[in-house]
């Protein structure tokens, strides 16, 4: 499976906007989010309901304030490193980024895992791309 | 059916707040359905999967600012005046009340419709809340 | 004073969905105030710290749900009715609408006061405007 | 310096569920971030407006579904590790928790830095602290 990287661009809502006049921590999470959301549509996967992706663990490196005006958010899925003896992967690595003009404000490495939401256990990246695949899953 | 009034308090979050350290307007609306939510587990509802309850309209009146601290949400279930021939309703609306100390900071009339959202059509009220009773749904 | 309406459109992001898979009814509300911004973007209006716009009042009518995808908020200040004898306005209420594709999903009315946020007293929409034009203010 | 570790009880509130039914990941952060306040309101700390601090790194565990009720938030100051030549930090790590009943939910690590919000330049801890102590700073 070969994914290229994608860009997503991002208006920033007052709501996102703390006291300091900067868009909250939080919110930065829920802007990566919509990037892997973005990321999906480019290559052509629609999310379904039985396998679905969950966040496994994130972590982010916050360095330089975003304000008012627009981000773009960076997307790439970095090759999956995590391969059982069958070549198969229980776990995809995105590496984020999230710009405003020139300046990288935020660098992530977010690790989602997949879960078969019916019969509550972890499936394989595979299992993933082939029930998110329009027509097959 | 006869249903009391509510109170729940909410810690207000950081992120609650905007660029004037106030909460957001739109913010107000969610420690709104917090307090309906409340209301409806004080009177043993647990809303499920089949019949649910969608906000049709919303009239709020911002009194004053809501700062840092804990506020206070009021949940009213006003008398149901639009019954058909059969006694039936098909919308409830609440008057709510976010208060902050002593301080009324805004007044709410919220309509409420109910759905089941297998059939996709409206139901009643009195459907909803049998659907929503443990042992009878 | 005269001022055209605007249209922004808007991603709707992952966290903006409810446990239905619609988007929640308080999010409405900050997709609201994002159409509010871009007007006065639009209208050469840079919101300054001094004076500053409140929401006073907020009527919304929930017509249809809002899914995945984008949507486009219509922003329209109706004219302002309220003069005093010296022919000012303390409130200005917007006309706005939430679209997705060709369904209105939300019609909004929203009043706004303003506020001297130094002096703490409310001020005319003039005085906002002027306080806001660049080079004025 | 000495400070105890806190709990904060927090409400999950409608809007924080995803599609899914459960705490959107970018809303734990919002979590983690109350539980700081908590922590330094616990401690005596009152955030004025000159020093601030600001979430410079955050990693985060996601370790179980949140669902509706209420979460525990507990946040522990981890010894600061980095002083310069005259004993000072400029940075202070947080551990923090998200339980919900008795499951962990998230565990997390976060890192803040002070800044002069004035002179736009980075401060100690200990400036920090001097700063947000009622009839000091």
């Amino acid at each position: 499976m070969e994914f290229g990287d994608t860009r997503l661009t991002l208006l920033v809502r007052p709501n996102d906007l703390d006291p300091l006049g900067h868009v909250n921590n939080a919110v930065a999470v829920e802007y990566l989010e919509a990037g892997r959301w973005h990321w999906l549509g480019q290559h052509g996967l629609v999310p379904g309901d039985r396998v679905v992706s969950v966040v496994a663990r994130c972590e982010l490196d916050y360095r330089a304030e975003i304000g008012r005006g627009e981000v773009e958010v960076h997307t790439d899925l970095t090759s999956p490193d995590q391969y059982d003896e069958d070549g198969l992967t229980y776990r995809a690595r995105f590496r984020q980024r999230i710009a405003q003009g020139a300046v990288t404000a935020v660098d992530a490495l977010v690790t989602v895992a997949f879960l078969d939401s019916h019969q509550r256990c972890l499936v394989t990246l595979q299992d993933y791309v082939e029930a998110s695949t329009p027509g097959k899953g």
